[in-house]
């Protein structure tokens, strides 16, 4: 039974584990808050007392943490990563970082020995939950071969993309777009509806036709009835929207769509719905 | 048997005159260039020599003419449709035009005792073949009622969505949220290359996630070929942009996001794409 | 002593016709109001019952309308500019139109036999007062000799640009950049406010260098008084930020920045702030 | 006679000393590449091996790096200021960076005993020279007042606008507003220029205007000889609207404006203007 560690047990790594331990791998998990490993522990995984422990113990260790600071204090804190790995041993780090934070964290890795795969997903809680993310490695090709009957349990699509920094970079650009479908979804709903269409109508020629996709049925449906509950807060979108725009620089490459949606998603933010779900930019679209 | 006119055998047109005309109607058609009618009178549909006397024979006629300048002059022009139409007869107006010509037009036909109902569609050569539009219905309720027969080869749904105007005015926010996608999906596609990820992986990430739909699909592929033949010219796209940032004005809704797309796609216009697909956009995008 | 007519008294018409009747031209008047007569009546005009009377009367005749719609009523409409013009006698139209009516109203006069000169100004209140505004002419070139006279009362720098339009498109040219430079000052007011900086402090180091100029001096300094009353009223500028983008559009000039200026006014349009100063715009960069 | 300290000598920084020592002050000079201190000495200046010599020996010292990794290194590096900072002598950094990298070194420098000012300048070569600068100044106010004589000599304007970032952001906000100035400029000049309006009318028009300013007037007339010789590079003033879009995000203060004006310079920069005067942006405005 191959054995994994697991790290950060937020709302979606704690899905993510919990697809683990059900297909019957040996897990160790560590959390921050140690109560967020016991509903893991009573399923059958072992529990460590920090990411250090993890690491030493476990082959490969997947990581989920929340931001670049979460996923740097785990690697480079005290009776952190880089204090267990080494001798081989492989870190695959899920986490939602900047290119540059996952490559740093990736040589530090490597330098002890240890081997490193960014594995970036696409998709929230409920894909996570039921296995289907959309996972974007990057890096070590023997890792990602080993990883591949974890990454089975959590995904429904796999890629290797490339070097340490293509799967965060992937991730940018994924969302990058996702930010820009939503801007111009918001305008049409706001221009309809102050023409005097209504938005039941607007969706249903959306759906009926080549633009047709599941985040505009389902953030329709959810904004039309006041709900936006955050699967995806606004202001994490801003961020990547933020680091797609860098991201453009650093390659020469202008984004004048991209660098609007994020000065529309920092009026949201700015207006207060930052923790609300990035579908809340309707509410500063039509005030 | 139910008796049509359909004035205007472009490649919309021909392809939806030849639904009602395989679905066994009578119909009479007209084109500026007559030799288009050719084939329809092959298949059993009668010829007429101007567009006055295609409504003054027919209780409905169809239009689908290629711009608002078109749409204005078989309808106001010597021997056109006002000449012709009255007495309750219908003249159903499927071209995309501006809110305000098409509003001119339904002024017009109902001042002669004719009824008006546009209906602009949404979809484009293939869909018009397979009969398969969306078709967003404005106007008289009564014609509406009548033209439903002949809307059911033609499309796969039907709107009806309020006063002469209003169907316009969906296509418009169909158009522009259309348009704002393909910019966003261009941007995406032009960072991800400069940053080295493969265009194929870009395309299966979206595929794989909430944001797919047909059009990124195809279009993706497409202009993965190099592949740019006009499904629907960019330049027509624009227009339609422009329009949708004037109707904002109109209504008081900004529209930052799509009146970025619409520089976007003239700055692809200016460098000479204008006749080619919109997403042709890319070629600007990624110079 | 040179016989003037002069057509529309508005309060740029009226500061403007002043000047002529002060240096001592026979100036005859005409305006829709004809209670506007009164006070340059009792300094010596004559005042006409028409504007057909106006220009008949007069060898030239200036005029000084609102907008396009007034300009147009002026010209075509009953009692107007055409029925009155003709045998080589000359219309200075000086009102701000677009390029399109001006070269309509241009072809009608020049039909007539009359002679046609487009002259729109760069200025408002103040300068049309002191007799200081910048005149755009453009059109006929022995019109605009024998209108110098009267140019020279009325401003203090008078260009000849070429065929009729492009004094129009002159005017659009110079407003374009008059509504990105106040969309960029206010947001670097408003951002260096937000960041802790004394607005005093931020004009005091724009004024210092090689940026400053006379807009941003008064306004700067009637904005931190709250003072939004209007010398330009903003819906005029959103008016002409979206003839400048169509111009952009028609002769293949993408405008991004100016595009973006557009949607910044229309939101403070929409915001409530059409009749006051441009410079209200810092309201809504700034809520 | 005042003794002062000066690390860096650049095009900005030599200017800047020699105004020192022409005034009669005895200065001590550094500079990465010795070689650059020799016209200095010649005039009477002392020479320093290190920067920490600098500071050891010179009660106040101001420096003038090239960017934030230049000023870091001095500061932070071997042989740096940190080494020889204390017991009450002033540190006056004069460079332009973003406020994070001003605090960072001011927090530093002040933990070792001494004193800090950050004080970037608003100005380039000439207004060095001729010691016209406009001097940002920001943090310990005894600092500010010791160090005035020097100012004094090197700028016409010194204002102190708070706490230590305060003067960076103070440049960014104007620099900002420079940008997008430039930004609607080119649009403007090209707008004219393909509507057929001479680009030597438009700059009259502009200069008798209340937009008129020192760098339409000075950049207009080198862009139309074709000379783009930097004098504010291209690369330089995009950084700083990258910087100005971040403290935006960071206060809650979105910059439509300013995020295109970004994008375009973007554009420029990799269009391989980057080391072009910022008015290069003219060459992809139009191409």
């Amino acid at each position: 039974m191959q054995k994994f560690g697991f790290i950060g047990l937020g709302i979606m790594g704690s899905a993510m584990a919990k697809n683990l331990v059900m297909a019957g791998f040996d897990v160790t998990v560590w959390n921050r808050s140690p109560e967020k490993c016991d509903e893991l522990v009573a399923l059958g995984a072992r529990q460590a007392a920090t990411p250090r422990e993890v690491v030493a113990s476990a082959p490969l260790t997947f990581a989920m943490l929340a931001d670049p600071a979460a996923a740097e204090e785990v690697c480079f804190g005290k009776n952190g990563v880089l204090e267990g790995i080494g001798d081989g041993r492989g870190y695959v780090d899920m986490s939602t970082v900047d290119p540059a934070t996952s490559q740093r964290i990736g040589f530090a890795v490597a330098a002890t020995g240890g081997r490193f795969l960014e594995a970036p997903v696409s998709g929230s809680k409920k894909p996570a939950e039921d296995g289907t993310l959309i996972i974007l490695a990057a890096g070590d090709r023997t890792l990602y071969d080993e990883a591949m009957p974890g990454f089975e349990k959590m995904g429904k699509k796999v890629l290797h993309l490339g070097d340490v920094g293509r799967g965060a970079e992937m991730k940018l650009v994924v969302n990058m777009m996702m930010g820009g479908m939503m801007a111009i979804f918001c305008e049409g709903l706001a221009l309809g509806g102050k023409a005097g269409l209504a938005s039941d109508d607007i969706l249903d020629v959306v759906a009926a036709g080549a633009m047709a996709n599941p985040m505009f049925a389902l953030k329709g449906k959810l904004m039309g009835e006041g709900n936006f509950a955050p699967a995806f807060p606004l202001k994490h979108m801003q961020k990547d929207l933020r680091l797609a725009v860098a991201l453009g620089e650093r390659v020469g490459q202008p984004l004048f769509a991209a660098a609007t949606a994020n000065e529309l998603f920092k009026r949201a933010s700015a207006a207060g719905f930052g923790a609300e779900d990035f579908s809340a930019l309707f509410k500063t679209t039509a005030p």
